[in-house]
């Protein structure tokens, strides 16, 4: 007997028969002897809708009353859920964020999980009851209800997982697993059938949008195994089956990932590049320039910096690119302040990545990825890299030419060894 | 400056339009210089919607789970509201039942509330807040979710405005206020201007359905004076003639209310009668035959006995129409048990009553109404009589008629004195 946490996501959730078939799977898991915690999201369209109603009363509204009202959408969920099962013949019992309690810090709207108090719970699933927990949100220390953001599904999942020492979380969601790239844009994609959470970080966080990143750090934090897989195979196929498919995240090393230099290709385009040129290299200029982009909450990914040049150096980084007009804005008001001689950027670009935990320990990796965009022809304007991925900012043009090349460049298109 | 407590229906708050309108409302009385708490309904609809949802997934759905899942239609219109109250530019904060908390016990989908703690409310009001509360639910010692029942937010208001001891609540409805009887049968109705406690509590429970009964026994309990009034005047008429539309329901018998003997007709045809006919008249038996339906349930409402022959005596009662075929199955299983002749009944009555203060102290009110009743060649099958209501039952197609006849014996479409 292990104890098990499912996840399901708002398209698995988003009508009664489907409810109904999350109910089944749910049971089948049941009666194969596990204690199982179920976590749902809300049904498809439902955030979208109460965030709408309270966008049409105002532009800006108050982050803590967001809250109160997108928090209902789980509650939702997890009530049906219940009845679904009860149905089924099982007992069921559900629990909104804050009767767990999962305790929150107070950052409306992005909430970051701190505590979670399991023993009403675990009295729950040692009475044999299925236990269903609204995922998204929690509770902060003055008792306002609080949400963990888009995708705060998974981190509760994770969360919860991690918080009663789960054997393994199981994250079904519309994809069968995690591919070396979007299929979309690479049809020879491969299902991995496992990837560390080294690489899923980079992987989730370079807009392979599988699962939230944050639910992937709990994991890897906590050391949770965390499995994606599909809520669109029958609910009744064989246990076992169901048990190995989809792909791993794991924080074990094993062989066959040792194999594999490179695991996946991620890539964004919903980004821009910013440069300031001419700024004196003395120090905290960068504190300058990124201070000021912070405190307007302008989130910053790649940040390059190279050597000065007559004590002037040019600081570039990228931003979400609806943020990109007001970041222009922003710097050129300040360009006096910083002594910078322009304000320049490209609103047209995007990010592609090569993650693989075997760079570590494989050299040449890097000089591979720049020889296939050079043979396709790819100009690159930035590189950054760290210890598992190698990224560079190119004409958004170019994305998909780059992704297939990269792919096939690193053999991620044949069987793995 | 006073402290208000405003309720709002579903109707009102069924649009971000009509939400917005309802925060100009508030913010007008805000202005005046009250201390306003504010207590709405779902959006109309709402409830209907997740309570067929669940009924999609199981015909008996747990309780605790429907009130985990009906909370949320007040939950989203608190944090809407709120939103709407910002934009107009106040201060606002939401509250869920649980989080006030308003205390009941846990009879989930018709809870009553057992305590109210006002701290924080009343901390946030000194700092100028408007402070928006759940109606309809509350939070049980265990924590769980409950729901009042239907009309429940009508009884958190009141609840509210009586553990805050507030100067007067006002019920915002479709209607404008109290009337004689309802304007669809008898078109010469009239508003009444104000009513007994008492009086209200008769035409509540007979099926005028302006305000749930129990607000009307919370407001009597507690001394809340309670306004209703329409919720579709235009936001803007001047504050003074609003705090004086709609109906007062006063605990003051002032000299007007003494003036009128019948302040009202009511009349109910949801009703079913049923009698058990033969039975010995001996102790116990009244106990005996309602136990048995009370196990089962059903409400009973009219209950009448008469003077027994031969040791045997007809028991007769009426219950809510949908329980009549099992409450005559019920019955007639007991009948070798009970001893009784027989069981028969009638679904195809009403009840029509006159309700009035005056009836105290003046004579000859029932045997007026018999007179128009029999003017009309209506035959009565039951009266029971109350100190402030005589009600009949009669053949449900003679009630248009009966009530008519009715409210022009009493004068009712005379303007008051």
């Amino acid at each position: 007997m292990a104890l098990i946490v499912h996840k399901y996501g708002g398209t698995s959730m988003g009508t009664t028969e489907r409810i109904r078939n999350v109910a089944k799977r749910v049971a089948k898991w049941h009666h194969a002897g596990h204690q199982m915690v179920v976590v749902p999201s809300a049904m498809s369209g439902e955030t979208n809708r109460l965030l709408a109603l309270a966008k049409e009363l105002s532009p800006d509204p108050n982050p803590r009353e967001l809250d109160m009202i997108a928090a209902t959408g789980e509650q939702v969920s997890v009530g049906l859920l219940a009845i679904a099962l009860e149905s089924e013949g099982l007992q069921a019992v559900s629990y909104a964020g804050w009767q767990v309690p999962i305790q929150t810090d107070s950052a409306h709207t992005k909430a970051r999980i701190q505590r979670i108090d399991d023993a009403s719970v675990r009295e729950d699933l040692a009475a044999g009851k299925v236990v269903i927990i609204t995922g998204f949100q929690g509770v902060d220390p003055d008792g306002n209800i609080t949400t963990l953001g888009r995708g705060g599904s998974d981190t509760s999942a994770v969360a919860v997982a991690a918080a009663m020492k789960a054997d393994e979380c199981l994250i079904f969601t519309d994809v069968d697993g995690v591919y070396t790239t979007d299929p979309r844009v690479v049809p020879e994609a491969r299902r991995l059938h496992a990837i560390s959470f080294e690489e899923m970080l980079e992987m989730a966080s370079l807009g392979s949008k599988v699962l939230q990143i944050r639910s992937v750090e709990f994991a890897g934090k906590y050391r949770v195994p965390l499995r994606v897989l599909s809520s669109f195979t029958p609910w009744d196929i064989p246990i076992e089956e169901e048990a190995s498919s989809g792909t791993l995240i794991s924080f074990e090393e094993d062989e066959k990932m040792e194999q594999a230099v490179v695991s996946g290709i991620a890539f964004n385009r919903d980004e821009a590049k910013v440069t300031v040129m001419g700024v004196p290299d003395k120090p905290g200029i960068a504190y300058q320039i990124l201070g000021a982009v912070a405190d307007a909450n302008i989130d910053v990914d790649v940040i390059i910096q190279n050597v000065s040049h007559d004590g002037k150096t040019d600081f570039s980084f990228t931003v979400p690119r609806n943020d990109y007009a007001k970041t222009i804005e922003l710097l050129k008001n300040k360009m006096p302040a910083l002594g910078a001689r322009e304000v320049t950027g490209d609103a047209k670009i995007c990010k592609v990545s090569i993650v693989g935990i075997g760079m570590r320990s494989h050299v040449g990796v890097a000089s591979r990825m720049f020889r296939a965009l050079s043979e396709e022809g790819i100009n690159i304007q930035m590189i950054t890299t760290s210890e598992i991925k190698t990224s560079v900012v190119i004409d958004e043009k170019y994305m998909e030419l780059a992704v297939r090349a990269l792919h096939k460049a690193f053999d991620l298109d044949q069987p793995a060894a």
